[in-house]
């Protein structure tokens, strides 16, 4: 017999042109009901051209038709807001006092972990006047969109991208905006980004305390924050900063993680402290939080940034991080995911 | 015979307690009268508490009685606003796209060479959220004032400093401020410390192009600007925002200064390029401008760094990095200064 929940699996199959995530993975089904053989299914518009809605419309009755039982398809879209439509599990900031410390880099290696455990994840790049999500995972798409909304682009291994550099015309624009813009823009990416269903959203939050941090600790319905830091005294002193911001703001500091932490010598098993001795068990105890991982400054891993291949790194150090990320975020860890 | 030089000379070896810098170098001296061997003495009472007016009328009545000529002094003071007393040679303003390039470092080091070369000197901590000048100097002795302004603190060298960080309960606090007020504060540092002489003060900015480097821009009459970047190509890619925000702003660039270009390992002659080859050319070519040095990762400089005792670093690197930075700003070079 022909049921609501046959027609969806079938939806799930039906990719949206230019992101390559599902309908039901947006959760762009409003409705499916069935009555006499016929089928009437009410998807969502927002953030789809007319040219893609269009596009849908012929696809969607193709399949659907299929369906034993089904004589009449008919298909029609409803407006509907991205903020109405995007159902996000988990919303977690990775934040830094100081800037350099590789915040972004824990944030993509966050994402990896989990998109790598079949989670389904995003990263929506709140550093406006310095996004490096981008160039790290290898992106340069320009996002597609309607007037009701905009559509985040898709990486390599399947993780959800915004962020202001795929708008610019130039990757290296400049864009000298004061804080109220800022924020504002910010607030667009969390509510007019059709980011659909997605398990965890990482924000990747410029340096220091000052207007972008504070939006983002304000208005997003946070679930914690993953504070990034190096050894370096000064580092650690600037990290506090932040430490000190989310307590005040009632935020859970889900955990820490100390960058280049060490160099490894090529063909040696030395190892140089060139930002001074380890300060992850130092830093953990001032956030009250666990110490998720330790990274190495690693040759390999810088370039694998800057040619935009991050998605393909992998070490033992990751390994680790990605387990107590999954423990930090109470998600079960699925092996070989 | 007494003149208003000579009075002016004795002057100069009065130093205002709680600085350590004189009456002359603050500025402080409005006019110097002679009649009939009476001397009238004004000094501006700017950021200068009641306790030190008395002080200095004290001691400013002692030094010139001791005067040949000098029978009657009479000291008074009138209120001018510290805006009013600072002569600044140059204003320059340390610049990076990215944050943790080694910005402050790179401000620091120029304000090191120019005061060895004998200039004064001094630098304000635009980096209101993620401040690190006062620790990098090993400074935390609070900044002492009056209603009409502050005194900024003296480093070892005798580098006049201004920091947030100065004027915090604990270093460690936050600053959650937005962008209003951070610009607020900076323009604060600029009109209500007594600055007094300078031949050139450097301005640390935050990284990014947002409100603090746009208000630097918008409202302090800058010579220019310096860039700071690492070698790794996302550095280079926010640093080349920074570039084009500046000549947007028309602000001439009087320089680049690559850090982290390599790390020296000890015991060898082998340099690794953690970061990737040097962009040092590259960058130069970009901001149309020099590249005024290039620092290693330098384990002893972090060090340095930590332990706020910058000012003990000496190096080749900095030798070369003096005479490029002098020739960029069109300063004599006092050998053994």
């Amino acid at each position: 017999m022909l049921t609501e929940e046959k027609v969806k699996q079938s939806l799930d199959g039906v990719l949206v042109p230019g992101l390559g995530r599902s309908l039901l993975q947006l959760n762009l089904v409003r409705s499916v009901t069935i009555a006499d053989n016929r089928l009437n299914v009410t998807l969502a518009s927002a953030a789809l051209s007319s040219a893609v809605q269009d596009w849908l419309k012929a696809k969607v009755s193709d399949v659907t038709k299929k369906l034993p039982g089904v004589k009449e398809a008919e298909i029609s879209f409803v407006e509907v807001r991205p903020k109405e439509l995007n159902q996000i599990g988990q919303v977690v900031a990775v934040v830094s006092g100081k800037g350099g410390v590789g915040k972004s880099l824990v944030a993509s290696l966050i994402a990896l972990s989990l998109a790598r455990q079949g989670q389904q994840v995003g990263i929506l790049d709140a550093d406006i006047t310095g996004p490096s999500i981008p160039r790290m995972f290898g992106i340069s798409d320009r996002p597609t969109g309607s007037e009701t909304g905009i559509l985040p682009v898709l990486s390599r291994s399947g993780i959800e991208i915004m962020s202001i550099n795929l708008l610019l015309p130039h990757e290296d624009d400049a864009v000298i905006w004061r804080g109220p813009l800022i924020a504002k823009s910010i607030q667009q990416f969390w509510e007019e980004v059709l980011w659909g269903r997605l398990d965890c959203l990482l924000v990747d939050l410029p340096p220091g305390t000052a207007d972008a941090p504070l939006t983002v600790m304000q208005s997003l319905p946070l679930s914690g924050v993953v504070i990034a830091f190096t050894p370096q005294d000064l580092a650690t002193m600037v990290v506090r900063k932040a430490v000190k911001m989310t307590q005040m703001m009632h935020i859970p500091i889900l955990g820490v993680v100390e960058n280049m932490s060490y160099l490894s010598l090529p063909d040696s098993e030395k190892r140089i402290e060139i930002f001074g001795p380890s300060k992850g068990e130092e830093m953990a105890q001032a956030a009250g939080a666990p110490l998720l991982g330790q990274f190495p400054l690693d040759p390999e891993l810088a370039r694998l940034c800057d040619q935009g291949d991050i998605e393909s790194y992998n070490s033992d150090a990751l390994a680790a991080f990605a387990e107590a990320v999954a423990t930090a975020m109470a998600i079960p860890v699925k092996k070989g995911g």
